[in-house]
């Protein structure tokens, strides 16, 4: 963003605003029979089954811009639904963007929120269609509705799973947490010392983890080339214990979980280290990794036991056995749902 | 609501708050696959266009909670999306909600919102499939986006009108905005003597509009039995001028509205002098009544000119004649765009 030009949002006026932040929208999914510019979209889904995922943001909960860009905040917040639409096996194409935002927000801000919401719809193919721009007495919200499709035999539900089953997971856990503490870590240490420069180095992966997260859609690619279809599939957005849960829950099933097998990479060790935090749970309950997290029929197990993007971490069981972590050590402990609280700040219907 | 019970969200978390709000859902149409419970809904849409619109409400800025009961609110903004599909000549069957709210809300609270989010569904005949509830650090933020179908040849937008078509508008305007006025007025008396009882008496008309507005499936269901296909149409949320110059921008015309035919009820009119506000200044700028404005081929002429439901308000002209409201003087003053006031909360893509 060029700090020397700030327009106030009225200098221009909502309609300039609008036409600002649409104008260079081209259309990319033969879908998106009508975008933006009219009381609502207009899709064609004739042969596909159409989904719908949402969620909401707001400031000083899901993002703090302390120290999270707008640019990538809006990038987030496409990958984030997008993430969502891909847990059905599905493949995202079109986005709704609702904004509110209070005075203190300038054009050239909105603009660069716009900014990472079309580089992730142009990563992912997605049409921006629709969506609403208004006014908040207090912070940023933003809302965005995914829309995607699929053909109805490969939508991949939470309650497919049955006992026998892997449990598997794309790439690895806890970065996006352990990339959060550190900002806030950086964040109290620049409000006690402004002159002080962050410390940063050698965890660029974290923070990319927490601040530009990708949603798998190559793992939903991969899953059609090599002939997978998963018996249930979630994403991790509240941690692996919450969404474990979930499938077990939804599926009729138990599950133990290896301790040993969680993925996780060098840095998000090394970070929970240096702030002696228990790296397991980052994993379980960090959240906001925005990886895979889906069943197998054994069957499977050939085609994907030497894939790098897939790691088994576990197996369904029957549903009187429970969700349990059997630790290093052997033992069993039951897996905990989340409460509502920082490591946890939504929850999906 | 009952006043005597008020449960903390974090005594029944966050999994138990979902339930709650959810247990109840019955599915009413053949177009929902799967709502509420996995990463996304699934819609089956084979043989029509599918339709989306999204709008976001904010505290402070769209509601007032010293006056606005919170079932009316839930039932209003679902109420205001329903309107955008209906205003695409097409039929609402889904909608999504994302809700954020401070702790300052009790779970009793909540389910009184979305007592009022029922009641819109089932009025309406549509299914509640998804949605995020989350935190807010300020007050309470409801985005909900609505979903719905027609066949292709039956979708209105905002781009059909033809010079010469007739301008016309369902039921009457301004009443939404006066309510809100006397709403306010009452606030204002009740924050300076806490023992003043609101003098409401006579305006429940306006009262409604404001507090409970209808979106006008009615007359889509009209417009069907009529033969009546509209060559444009928006609806009324801004206001009938900013409404009226999206039809001629998107349509390339130019407009004529008579002031004359303007349609108001008695309420709003009294309500205007009452507060010595000129009444045609709320139903051009005043927004919120959510009646649809449309054209229609002269050739229709003869099918609506006898039905109470519609005024015909204007008509159509070349673009270079610009957007005017021709005065009971005869004069012909330009309309003016809406700025973003009070009057004007919102403005959608």
């Amino acid at each position: 963003m060029n700090k020397e030009k700030q327009t106030r949002i009225s200098e221009v006026g909502e309609f300039g605003l609008i036409d600002r932040l649409t104008e260079k929208i081209q259309i990319k999914n033969e879908s998106t029979v009508k975008g933006v510019g009219d009381d609502a979209a207009v899709l064609n889904y004739s042969q596909k089954r159409v989904v719908v995922s949402s969620d909401l943001l707001t400031e000083g909960i899901h993002f703090n811009l302390m120290y999270v860009p707008l640019k990538h905040l809006g990038y987030k917040a496409v990958v984030v639904n997008l993430s969502d639409i891909f847990a059905m096996n599905a493949i995202p194409r079109q986005i709704v963007v609702n904004i509110a935002l209070s005075n203190k927000f300038s054009v050239e801000a909105v603009e660069e929120i716009y900014s990472g919401i079309y580089l992730a719809c142009e990563k992912y193919g997605v049409d921006l269609v629709g969506g609403d721009t208004t006014s908040s007495l207090t912070g940023l919200t933003i809302s965005i509705t995914a829309i995607g499709e699929a053909e109805e035999e490969n939508l991949v539900y939470r309650s497919g799973a049955k006992p026998s089953d892997l449990l598997c997971v794309s790439g690895d856990l806890g970065g996006a947490y352990m990339g959060l503490q550190l900002l806030e870590r950086e964040n109290e240490v620049f409000k006690v010392n402004k002159n002080m420069q962050p410390q940063l180095q050698g965890y660029d992966y974290i923070l990319e983890r927490q601040l530009k997260p990708e949603a798998r859609g190559d793992i939903i690619a991969a899953f059609k080339k090599m002939g997978i279809q998963p018996t249930s599939m979630i994403d991790i957005s509240d941690g692996l214990s919450s969404e474990i849960m979930h499938l077990c829950k939804n599926s009729n099933t138990g599950c133990n979980l290896y301790e040993d097998k969680i993925p996780m990479d060098y840095q998000t060790k090394k970070m929970a280290e240096e702030l002696s935090i228990n790296p397991l749970v980052a994993a379980l309950n960090g959240g906001e990794d925005y990886e895979l997290l889906f069943t197998l029929s054994v069957l499977d197990y050939e085609k994907i036991k030497n894939d790098p993007d897939f790691t088994i971490i576990g197996h369904m069981t029957e549903a009187g056995e429970g969700a349990n972590l059997i630790t290093n050590a052997g033992s069993a402990i039951p897996l905990q749902a989340q409460g509502w609280d920082h490591s946890n700040r939504e929850n999906k219907q």
